[in-house]
């Protein structure tokens, strides 16, 4: 694709050679002459020196000191730029997904929709309904009367536990195990446990994304639900009887215990905790490594071992890492009182 | 069943229409007319001016508040009662998970007891033996010389590595790993690693019960041992030649380091970590993220991001938030000062 | 084996029976009349009392008290020792893990190298190069166009996604998902995520060894890549375009952000977490559970849940310890001053 195409496609104003022939999306570290790249994170600019990229994507204000970028392209957000190319230039799907593998093992009572792949190995028990285009790739386990809906992706080795519900265009990873028990056990008076039976399922709504390795537990009873349009990393445990709100963005090895309700619009950093039966109301932000023990009432931005507002989260961190000074106000007086 | 029918199970008293028919056990929030729900959490109180439920367990001492709940149980402990119920109305398994798939692949030296469920495409190496009415889902694959007990339940996709045993009664949930090498490697001079061989097993004893995505890595030498009745929840990790006693419990994504033994009837709060070769006396309750680095000698209740125990830690606490009343004492002495 | 020739292999000095016969390796607390074993780390000097192990590896200055021990072999490190032990004792891997077995799923494109083991029901895509003497166990997944090198062992149920390139001598323990999309999502002004497309892929170098159910995701663009020597525990997350470098050791439940890049030889302990796209220096020493939010520049080892230097962090720690010391001065100060 020419640089003028590409021009045309993100809206820019080419510095250099139209004509130049560009055949893929390099980062700025690595990219070769056919390739384009961008910048945003001003971080990346001490690579300008070096990148062997054909154009880089700028913003509008952008000074080419030094010339030390040959091709560039001026746009209003190269960011998005960017993400515009990454669809134009992305890799098509193998045109093998397709159809149902022989060596898959299907119940006869399942219902299968149109263009269905399905691949070898994946079994699917008795009762289930799989909507159309949707992609079950090898090794996958859906078990009695689940339902799946409409150009759905499940990457190998996902295990999906009877009576699970999920939407339309739902993307699972690897590893992911949806609808496994929950954790609930009742301690007997010789201090041994007894199981208790999780009866209830897991709905999973439409357009939400579920990264490798992440676990959703079946409710006790009733359902743990992710809403629309939610999307989880990788290791992320969700316990039973949860609740996650449209729209929700959780990073990786984030865990939420049961029973508890996340708001819509919320970001969970990575390797945040979140106790049992606290509600989170919509908006809110959570930091990396938190840990929530009280439901939150308030949107905003929240940090710490111990969860607290940022602001005071900085204050209090300021004020441990001033203690050395407290002291020594402390010794001058004390040597001041003698 | 009717109501009437219900009391006598939970040994209750009922008010209201001892004819209602009941169909099943439902969350406050969400029971319908025909479904039974109960209150034990003050917490659930306020869904008493909107639950649809026919029917709401209560405590012997509730107070009907305006009449708004037509029909209720009262009994001593209405979280039991319901934990009773579960087992009545539990969902019967499906009749199909019955005998052993034309498309397991068993070795025939292999030893399957009766009553036994192999699912399709569940790998069983030589040297096996599987206990009577043992039920081993789909995908599962178990190495070579494992030995499993009687009435247990391996979901599909988990992994067991060669030589493990595997007592009576044990559930193993979907994407668990059970015996893979322990995390050893001996530094070489040419600041390289060379991998220590992990020629021990795993041990897991009767009546335990493993999340989903768990990983109990073998010994270097000689076990790593989960005794009788432990719980293990998801992503939990569990190095080699750890020893975790009786009846504790582990919340999710603890993760215990090697050669670390944790003693009986201990309480894991979820993402907590503990170093290795520690020893963990019986009956310690461990809080949530709590970072163990120091032997535990002295039942109890311990937290924080150092362990320490509760009230120390609560002590100290509330001395950082009170910090900056500290500060302006300091002020305060300072101007009087001068 | 007679002890005169394992005290041969360790180049020890006996002193007991010689003609003892060894048959395995225990550990100090279980070991059996026929094994033996090794005191390093003193903290197991206490199972001398009780050890029925036929022969003790001790240091060179070891003191037999009261003859507690029967038979022993003095070496200059008994650790080493033992590690040259376990190799001549380990167990030999079953010759039924030869040949490609026909009940696994192998495209016809696929080049499959000499010596190769593959096992039922694993599933190998088009365009797929596997090396000689690797070996592949059931029911794994390698996606369309990976190349994976010789000598490699990739244990059941692992998932490779398409595009992923491996070196020699690399083992991926069971239940890990190497190349599943990175977590990159645009905000739209609705509120609602696009995803965006994840082109890049997963390289692994040669002697890599990776835990079991660990993440690793592909890049946007470009590469995410684990180097040379590389060892990484059970559960650890890699996010897109992470870089770990040569030699680099990751204990268990380690999170890794996006774009960030880890030097050369450094150790990370077990549930620490790195933000994205920092930049640690060679030779970095981080603890366990450590919060790193900024780029580390020089060697050393750090600590924290706010990441500091070990020393700053150690007397930061004191000072909150001694708390009440400090507000005990101001009190006296307080009353002196009336």
């Amino acid at each position: 694709m020419k640089l003028s195409e590409i021009a045309g496609i993100i809206e820019g104003k080419i510095e250099g050679n139209a004509d130049l022939f560009i055949t893929g999306i390099g980062k700025i570290e690595t990219a070769n002459e056919n390739e384009i790249t961008f910048i945003s994170n001003p971080k990346y600019e001490k690579f300008l020196d070096t990148t062997k990229a054909g154009c880089v994507i700028v913003t509008e204000d952008f000074i080419n000191k030094k010339n030390k970028v040959s091709s560039l392209i001026r746009v209003k957000d190269p960011y998005n730029s960017f993400l515009k190319l990454l669809e134009v230039f992305e890799i098509n799907e193998d045109e093998s997904l397709k159809g149902i593998s022989e060596k898959s093992i299907i119940d006869k009572s399942a219902e299968i929709g149109k263009n269905v792949y399905i691949g070898s190995n994946a079994v699917i028990e008795n009762g289930c309904k799989i909507g159309n285009d949707t992609k079950i790739f090898p090794n996958v386990y859906i078990g009695i009367n689940c339902v799946i809906g409409k150009n759905c992706k499940i990457f190998p080795n996902v295990t999906i536990y009877r009576d699970t519900e999920i939407g339309d265009n739902v993307i699972i990873h690897s590893g992911t195990v949806i609808g496994s028990d929950g954790f609930g056990f009742a301690k007997q008076k010789d201090t041994s446990y007894k199981k208790i039976p999780q009866t209830g399922n897991v709905v999973i709504e439409s357009n939400v994304e579920i990264g490798s390795n992440t676990s959703i537990d079946r409710a006790t009873i009733g359902e743990t639900r992710i809403c629309k349009g939610v999307k989880l990393d990788n290791q992320i445990q969700i316990a039973h009887n949860v609740v996650i709100g449209e729209n929700t963005v959780i990073a990786a090895q984030v865990g939420i215990a049961g029973s508890t309700k996340i708001g819509k619009r919320c970001m969970i950093g990575g390797q945040s905790g979140i106790v049992g039966h606290l509600d989170i109301c919509d908006d809110v932000v959570i930091g990396a490594a938190v840990g929530v023990s009280k439901s939150i009432t308030v949107p905003g931005i929240y940090t710490g071992y111990r969860v607290r507002p940022y602001r005071e989260d900085l204050k209090i961190e300021a004020r441990i890492k001033n203690l050395d000074k407290l002291e020594e106000r402390i010794k001058k007086l004390e040597s001041s009182g003698k």
